[in-house]
């Protein structure tokens, strides 16, 4: 294992490259931010003219700094990178981030030759490079966050990407739902370290319990398949993997200059692995979510509570797409369920539809109890939907949120259950009701997604999963 | 064709089984809705107790009404239902909406037997039900919008249903987003009046341009074959099925008491009719606002603008996915985009990534014109992306949406083009701020969608219709 640890947790950071422009990518970006995230180490500056910003004194040069920076990050144009790695190779700088873009991936002659440079140099002198054309470390607990939320959210989520504007959303996004990130290595082009490094460095990592990649190349492929097979047993690793077919691959050669594998390889890898395969970002952010925040399910058998008659029936159609199930209740839990769900206007059974399952935790509860006693019910899945005229409901009434908050932390998770929030529809303030209700239940530990489809596909992964594990001789 | 217009434009409603409670859905809620959205005809609530109610003068008996109503709304319980219909046998009064549920739906003796006695009175009196189990029609230019957005909006979209949950979701949303509906018909169990009748109505209707069927059961399957068939060359019919899995199939029973029929064929009248076939809501609506507002594509190829490096690459392999293709750019374009698109740090190509295509619409202009003159694009989909200091974007540079919808305006659809703004990644701010985005670009008659997916498969219908078009002969 690498000793990756000091571009996560440095004492000092050298920025090289600061120029006083204020926006855009740059030194200049990474230095406020820093400051602005409150990082409690030291920051040098470095930029030949000398003098301040933003009220830090800079240095003309690495070499006159007065010690070796834990973290080099360099910002330079590409041709002026070479001298900078070499000057960290004579300091014994090892842990560098390299930022600069207009290597390998503009695909001319010099790009590739500056690439091999890269790499020349970080074999002479032991370095340890991240990038290029990569957005670099990312730890919310060292208050090491150059992008997203400020100072973002420590958690257990750790991230390789190969693309920095992807681990910029996928930080974003798992902050704002409460989540948060251990550790993000957003790593460019990949020319010295690479996805086994990261991943190999997560694995062993105490604060990460779940990994996401994003991956454009891999060098080597069969030190991939090893670790991951073996990292997925102990900690899920999603996958979402740019340029899976021609067309994504042809755009990922001009993107981090790689040509991506064979489709045949591909499956054997994913059905060896057992490695969570999404294909968009947002179906790598609902899985995510659903591994940190559930427990794995004994079933692929699916309650469905709440949605409305026609709505009902769509539903157990896209969970059947999806290879779940969506079982009758067994006869016990039927005879249960008749005193709490009327005939006319509803459907008791799976999926079951009944109006007081919105507008009363304590209904919800009841269903609850009783699909956790059932085993035929392996998941579950709420609609929630959100109070509107249009649907016939008295706006007025009491908000059912907190009740319902309430109710799942009393009932901690017994079974894997997620919430519908669907706001949907064109109505912007529907739509910002809807993100509010979601973050509440996030927030609170329970996974809400916007849409049925949606929160069917995560709960598939998560059973694919465990089904993978269980077939191939888990240790749980 | 049946003379259905008397339901979408009646002179008078009567609403038979008004009560005097306000909430939930029933007579009073209807009476009330069609006195907001100022329904211009004469309304009677029928109630045996006589006296007022909201202002109007409410009769005891159907019979006691100074004319015969061209719609009655039924109102009543399950049982007393036959004897009002056997009161409008003998008065004349034809045309009916049923909205009273506990039929075939609930699956037993009883209900079976009332839904008997229906059609029983409706072959007797040739009297027209909508229903039972059913919301009834909808009709904005008549101001007859007994729910959703008060009073609708007037536009090109017809749609039969056998939910009236989805019913009002469908109608809400193309109102919100500016594009309105001609006639809806919400039949519920389609005990009479079934979605042949409807579609053959809506064939005919000169304001209904794209039609919409959420269907769970049919009856006469040969006679929609033949009848959507047909339709389709002329307005395109986009379904989406209820109850097209098992489980999807034994809800749809206890839904509107109907079984779905087999797998194979449907696969069969997809293909001979080439209706288009969606599977959720959301992506049903999607596909109608394709189609509702964008030309036929010539084909295939899709243009991918903006999205940045790694998400370009996902985008890429999405529209693979999708079935769509992804083409180079012919050599031409690719000259005309050097001057245009800078080397490092972008993308010049298919999928193009360039900043400069977020905030200035010049230069998105200057793209789209190579695009439309490029024989191998044949769709565009553009990534408009939320300013947010997460991605390192000034958030004061002036807001480029209004110049963006003026130069599609301008361009008119030159080639099908629809915007992607994706506001996902739990942060209400962001969620709002993209709702209220997308609406502007849809209410400007720019179809604008929240993922990539959605909108990659919005296009890839219109793809498929004008490809069975073509295929088939078309008249276009």
């Amino acid at each position: 294992v690498k000793d990756l640890g000091k571009f996560f947790q440095p004492k000092s950071i050298a920025i090289v490259g600061v120029s006083s422009k204020t926006t855009g990518l740059g030194g200049m970006s990474y230095l406020v931010r820093y400051l602005d995230a409150g990082f409690p180490g030291r920051i040098y500056p470095v930029n030949p003219r000398g003098g301040e910003i933003v009220g830090l004194k800079t240095y003309a040069s690495l070499s006159s700094l007065p010690e070796v920076p834990d973290l080099t990050t360099i910002c330079v144009p590409a041709g002026s990178v070479p001298g900078v790695l070499e000057e960290c190779g004579r300091l014994g700088a090892r842990h560098i981030h390299l930022l600069t873009s207009g290597f390998g991936e503009i695909g001319t002659e010099e790009g590739r030759k500056l690439d091999g440079r890269i790499a020349a140099a970080a074999r002479e002198h032991r370095l340890l490079i991240m990038g290029p054309n990569g957005m670099g470390p990312y730890c919310p607990s060292a208050r090491l966050t150059a992008w997203g939320a400020i100072p973002g959210r420590d958690g257990p989520v750790g991230i390789v990407s190969q693309s920095g504007g992807i681990t910029q959303r996928l930080t974003e996004w798992l902050c704002s739902l409460g989540v948060g990130v251990s550790k993000a290595a957003s790593i460019g082009n990949a020319t010295v370290l690479d996805v086994n490094d990261c991943l190999e460095f997560l694995a062993a990592d105490p604060s990460t319990r779940v990994i996401g990649i994003y991956l454009e190349s891999v060098r080597e492929g069969r030190r991939l398949l090893d670790l991951a097979r073996q990292v997925n047993r102990e900690k899920p690793v999603l996958l979402l993997r740019g340029g899976e077919t021609q067309a994504g691959a042809a755009t990922a050669a001009s993107h981090t200059g790689s040509m991506a594998g064979e489709q045949r390889v591909w499956r054997a890898f994913y059905r060896q692995t057992g490695l969570v395969h999404t294909r968009s970002i947002a179906e790598w952010m609902d899985a995510i979510l659903a591994f940190t925040l559930l427990p794995a399910p004994a079933g692929g058998g699916v309650f469905i509570v709440g949605g409305g008659g026609g709505t009902s029936v769509v539903h157990g159609d896209i969970c059947v797409g999806e290879g779940l199930h969506v079982p009758s209740l067994s006869a016990p839990s039927m005879a249960k369920l008749r005193p709490v769900v009327p005939v006319a206007g509803s459907i008791a059974g799976n999926p079951l539809d009944y109006w007081a399952i919105y507008s009363d935790p304590a209904c919800l509860g009841a269903v609850l109890q009783i699909a956790y006693a059932d085993p035929r019910v392996h998941m579950i899945i709420v609609d929630r939907m959100i109070p509107r005229k249009a649907f016939h409901m008295p706006l007025d009434m009491p908000d059912p949120t907190p009740g319902t908050i309430e109710l799942m932390r009393t009932n901690g998770q017994r079974k894997p259950t997620v919430f519908l929030v669907d706001s949907d529809g064109g109505d912007v303030g529907l739509a910002e009701a809807g993100a509010a209700m979601r973050a509440q239940f996030c927030d609170a530990g329970v996974p809400a997604y916007p849409s049925f489809d949606r929160a069917a596909r995560a709960l598939a992964h998560l059973y694919r999963h465990q089904s993978h594990l269980t077939k191939t001789g888990a240790p749980s």
